[in-house]
């Protein structure tokens, strides 16, 4: 059949669903750690797609690592104000200047690209953030090996090599309490938030499930121009504990518990109240990296990665695209295949070798009662040796900003 | 009379307008040192309506620092990019911190303030640098020595101490040559910029006089969204000379020389072509107090103050204060008083001493012939008393932005 | 008994050193992520020790942030020379005013200390590196919330509070494989580096076991100075290589496969030196927690923790004392219980509530045969329970330097 | 004879020694803004050396913008401590990359020169600047314009083109009050520093003739660790005060009154005591150029150049070569020529064209009672005429270190 080596095995242990305590959390969009990988990835998009427009190809560059410096705040009931600008520095690598083969030169302006990129991130991602006042995004973006790497040339993508020997992993289906926690910061992020203007950014969500109870922990950063007093501010945290009290019925038939903003004490004022909408504002540093992985959650549960999947360039950076591709192919597993109730996907990179032919794609499965491997081993196969060979297709969705990285 | 010390003098040389040889220079508004200047005193006029705004007085603060730090760009005909972004730190001290009288606690947000301001002041003064791509702003403003200054309290004004012995200066009338530099630049940012919008902020005059023969030398930046070709900036340098020419007339019947861009080679393809209309996008660094000063011009046939005038607080800052007073008091003399042909104002403070009593205020005066220093003495003494007297309008003044200071 | 919540389970799924496939990954000291970590943990000892001296008790702070902006280098046989330096950015929140009870005020310079302790880290880790040409080491280190611990007063220890809702997980005992490649590095950095001055700080040791082959892939920096020429180069290759062959000896009776420098290419020179002995000198970037987990490891077939525990303060940061406490309780349980083949101990804290009572502290373990969990849950139980409530010696020995973060 | 543009007139003031009131100023070596000079010029020459230790010639830079943002500091006597480092920012243009005709390409290590030279210089001016905690120096050096400089080719000196239409000015003799002002700071910093450590090398000196009374006022930085309390302070200030009056009369016969740090207020215990020997530990920033003139001296009687000196490359900037040249010229003139009583040397450079031939070189002179300029006129055409000639040896020189920028 296949060349590739794709293993296919009893994964050993049971499914996560089943076991006593699992933990869940996700930092939300306005999360520091969050900021840095969003604003890491759209520096990366931006980047790539300048690199295709001007050269034609994809140059060299690595941008996974901004940090972010808190800034100082004074929220207030109807409207406070941030004191000391939160900082932003994009660092990484990137091609600024390129020769082709006919003698052409070209100069890339990389740190202007970085620089829009990440104020167009922050002002699309965080509307109560004013980019005149509240934040000074700076760029440090150095050269990096050199060795250039043209997956869409003219001629078509060819595959490009390993640029490490790294891994990736995957898992899918999510558990009842990955779903939840996820999509509870989706919806505050989203629906809820279009809804309810008072509910900023950043929102970090934290699922424990013991058995048959999960409880869900909402720290969410008020808006402080959308909170006229402390009553409205009691009303907003009851409003959202309700909402995600209901929003858990679609995902899950055990017994849910929801807190929101257990730290707060009305008695002394001390609340979760904000200017900009992300604690950022006010003693909260972040890095690329360091929250969600790549499918969006942190899952002590499951095997990580640590590879920070933000920022990195799409084309052979492993700690990217096998993250990615192994997360797909689990997720397109259990879509088509039968039988299967928990499913791990590691991808096994070995540097210089074609980014389709791993050294290693084992696939660690939990059957359904009386669903056997041998059941389901060929269709799985099949599944992973059709996504590795169209591994480059992993590369043009991250350009075209379809997947996200956090 | 008067009890302040103020002596009228015989000037112990000629009138600047009969030197065989006299130089003069502006740096246009577009200029790397006069962006920095510009930066630093709006960022000055900001922070002084806030603290009245919010505290009722103005608190200590001194901002007469930002350095820009050049950027690399790729000016093209019809229009280029910047490559790697010009870079401005603001630099200073200002108070955030104050308690007042009744104990009541104000955080003011300084660095949001001067980052605010600094940006505002390339929106207006630089239309096409674009803010989103082509200069990161940054700030470092710490705290000063904490000893406040409530010139504007609700009492009414009191006058300040002198902060430091220092002297100012303040010439008139301009010379022929002088007004001629001064209102070529004028001019080219003024009405003949907004109807020629190629040409670019930042514009460099020198004026030259030997005898009776002045040369006016333009450096002028032009922007290459508007020129589409050698032949149409050829066509710009020629019509900018013919303007200044035409200009010349106005103020002197001496004759004039123009040259434009003497440094092109258009056989090369040398050109002074810019993307923004500065050269801080490719090469030229910049800083406060390096360029105009008060009277906004650099005049080596003339006593000048190594002070930075823009930037410092105008309530008790004496660099600031005296060089601005000086200026006035001169021309109100010109103005005022038949006969004087040459004047130079001197206010030399003491520290520690109300500003409206300057340990000396001199006057050297150059008469027209058939006047005496006696003819013009009283008159002459008279003003300077008064306008010493009036001394806080100067800080008024400052603050809503009513004077320049580069 | 004991009130805390200590539970004993059964490990669902089997021993790491079983498993088919086993990855583990081990950044060295000198790896731009390591260097970041180090320095974040100094700065953290240095804070507290000054703060310990000055008023008697740890304030506030976090300094887990620091960003590594890489340099250029220009390497060559003999002694190279750093072209840009590398750039350090030390990050995070540090008190740096307090008001004792007796309203005396102090003043801690946290700043200058954060610096010195930087600059001493880099000094002693990087021999080759030169502090006064070849990085640039700043900080930005903000006040934080301002709600001040005082777990170390004059009246002795008292429990602090959890500061988060979080966890912490260790592991035990390790596997052949992590220790082979745990030691690998601490060797090459230890006794064999001091012998063979060409081998640099950045040793990044990769293991991958399939059943009972595993290959150790060791990515080296060698010095330049310390190498003449290629011939050299590659004796020392096959130095390490064999060193770490017989070192294999010692932790495995497996099939060991050594791989050194397997990126090189002697043919057109492309191999691993440095002037600095690191790869920050020319593109790689580096942030804190983006490496080694608490035991040292990389390790995807083990549950692992996203929070950095460099550079967090030890008195009351979960994400710091638990992984470092977990990791020693289950190391503990091993040296001290018979019978435990694998072992897995998580602490989930609850925000406010004394660290030595977390919300659940569990404990996962895969027996030898003929084990059962009844046979080893009372020691269990009973060395959790002491390990909990002495839990403050983890701050003390961190202030101390006794424990490793990374 | 000469075909330099060579005039020698009558000076149309008297001389600046028979003003009625003269005021002249002196910025120590430890001054802010003097510290800064001091960097960017130490840059400079290191990476003159550098340039023609490694391509053999000087290629082109400029690093004439160092930026100082003040720290903060708690001195205290028998020693203090900085709390926040002062953060120095050296700013410039250099050439890192050059191919010579033989195709040998170089990269040269311009960040990390800069970086050496400016601690090097900070440690040996600022002796009580702790490097590893007190400051942060910081660079960056963008690439210039390009065109390469070859004034110390292998074939021998050329003399290079002007590089902009600029002047430079010159005095001499200088006044008694300049000599004294200047050596009193010469000897506070010098062998009266040596014996003394308490000074700091923060010595600010203003000289104000009025008539045959010169006040000279001095505003000393005294070193915490040399003070242990407020008599030995007190001790100190008597001490310098009895030190410069001895020192005056050396100078001038004139009445002189010194005043030491008038601002102090032993009362309040406000007293000008500093950790470090500069004001940059605690508020006072500081940029090149706005302090000392190439003589050393701000003198607002006299004709000053606003170009900064100090940074600016030695080859073919007029902004350097030319104050420096006036200078020299002036000096020799009034060592070899009799009769002279006051003299401007004043250099006008034309942009493209060979320094040694400036526009004009012109001598104003005011000659003893019964001298003529006639008398003068041929030595001083000679001795400018030679001087010109020699230009280069003035590049020389500030390689060599031999000259003071400031």
């Amino acid at each position: 059949m296949t060349e590739r080596n794709i293993q296919v095995q009893s994964l050993d242990r049971g499914a996560v669903e089943d076991e006593t305590v699992e933990i869940v959390e996700r930092k939300g969009l306005g999360h520091p750690d969050s900021i840095c990988d969003g604003i890491a990835e759209h520096v990366c998009e931006a980047l790539a797609r300048e690199y295709l427009d001007r050269v034609g190809k994809v140059l060299h560059f690595n941008t996974d690592e901004t940090q972010l410096v808190a800034g100082t705040a004074a929220p207030a009931f109807g409207g406070g104000e941030v004191i000391e600008p939160i900082y932003i520095l994009v660092v990484g690598r990137a091609t600024s200047h390129y020769v082709d083969d006919d003698g052409t030169e070209y100069d890339i302006p990389v740190d202007a690209i970085a620089l829009e990129a990440a104020r167009d991130y922050l002002r699309e991602t965080l509307p109560n953030l004013d980019l005149e006042t509240d934040v000074i995004v700076d760029v440090k973006l150095g050269e990096g090996s050199g060795d250039l790497q043209e997956v869409f040339s003219d001629d078509g993508p060819a595959v490009p090599m390993a640029n490490d020997t790294s891994f990736g992993v995957g898992h899918a289906p999510l558990t009842e309490t990955e779903r939840l926690v996820r999509e509870t910061e989706r919806s505050l992020n989203g629906p809820y938030g279009e809804d309810n203007p008072a509910v900023g950014e950043d929102v970090k969500v934290m699922g424990k499930r013991e058995g048959d109870h999960i409880d869900v922990t909402v720290a969410a950063a008020l808006v402080d121009t959308y909170v006229p007093n402390m009553d409205a501010y009691e009303a907003e945290i009851e409003s959202i504990r309700e909402h995600v009290h209901d929003l858990a019925d679609e995902y899950t038939d055990r017994d849910v518990t929801v807190h929101v903003n257990t730290a707060d004490d009305y008695e002394d004022g001390s609340i979760y109240l904000t200017t900009t909408g992300t604690s950022a504002e006010q003693g909260d540093d972040g890095s690329v990296g360091r929250g969600n992985r790549a499918n969006g959650l942190i899952t002590p549960n499951r095997s990580m990665s640590m590879e920070a999947t933000s920022g990195k360039n799409p084309v052979n950076h492993i700690g990217k695209i096998y993250n990615l591709l192994s997360t797909q192919i689990a997720e397109s597993v259990v879509a088509e295949v039968e039988g299967i109730r928990d499913l791990r996907v590691r991808l096994l990179s070995q540097i210089g070798r074609p980014i389709d032919e791993p050294h290693v794609a084992d696939v660690h499965v939990v059957t359904d009662d009386g669903v056997t491997i041998p059941d389901v081993e060929p269709e799985i196969q099949a599944i992973v040796d059709e996504e590795l060979a169209d591994v480059t297709a992993i590369t043009q969705r991250v350009i075209d900003g379809e997947l996200t990285t956090f």
